[in-house]
């Protein structure tokens, strides 16, 4: 995948409504217009989106021209994943070092518990 | 995160050099100054890069007034990861089906191998 391609497919998937789509495509292919129904668009607003994923290779377009149902095509989403997961190592070292913070703190509050106040008055 | 965070992230990610940025910051901290060398821009071209990704969340600028150091803030791409993960069964689905038809093939050539022609001319 090119760098242009990547781009493409984040562009692609940098809108809520183009994610709901692909959400709706994951439980099956259907026609732009069923796809329209629940997002309350206009068909060309929707035809726009769908053009951005088609663009991106996240959607493939059936050939049968009254219905041209939609599909989803999950490859380039790999190669996104692919890109990310290189950076797991950094969300999760930053899990880590708060894990380490918070042993240390409760060591140390075992070492040198909190000195209990005197009561008022005695 | 809410959907806007997810798009900026994945908007964000949508150009080259921002990754290309992340990817110099996932070595260490540095300021703009090093961070602009190897790309060959104008520090305020870089520095519109930056906002984006400071923007996103996945940059955090260090407060010494001179310097102010960039860093890597990978908590975002965790997020972008998440929701991409999702989609995992799609694209390995996709692998299956195409491990389960070359296997087929193969069982069909051992059933039924390719007929050798005859020689020309006897």
């Amino acid at each position: 995948m090119t760098p242009d391609q990547l781009s493409a497919t984040f562009a692609a998937l940098a809108d809520p409504t183009r994610r709901a789509i692909l959400a709706r495509l994951a439980a099956g292919e259907t026609t732009v217009n069923e796809l329209a129904a629940p997002f309350d668009m206009t068909l060309p607003a929707v035809t726009k989106h769908l053009k951005v994923l088609e663009g991106a290779g996240l959607i493939t377009r059936g050939r049968d021209a009254q219905r041209r149902p939609c599909r989803l095509a999950a490859q380039p989403l790999q190669e996104a994943c692919d890109w990310i997961e290189k950076y797991r190592i950094y969300w999760e070292q930053r899990f880590d070092n708060l894990d380490a913070y918070l042993e240390q703190l409760q060591q140390d509050r075992k070492e040198h518990p909190p000195q209990r106040r005197k009561p008022h008055g005695k």
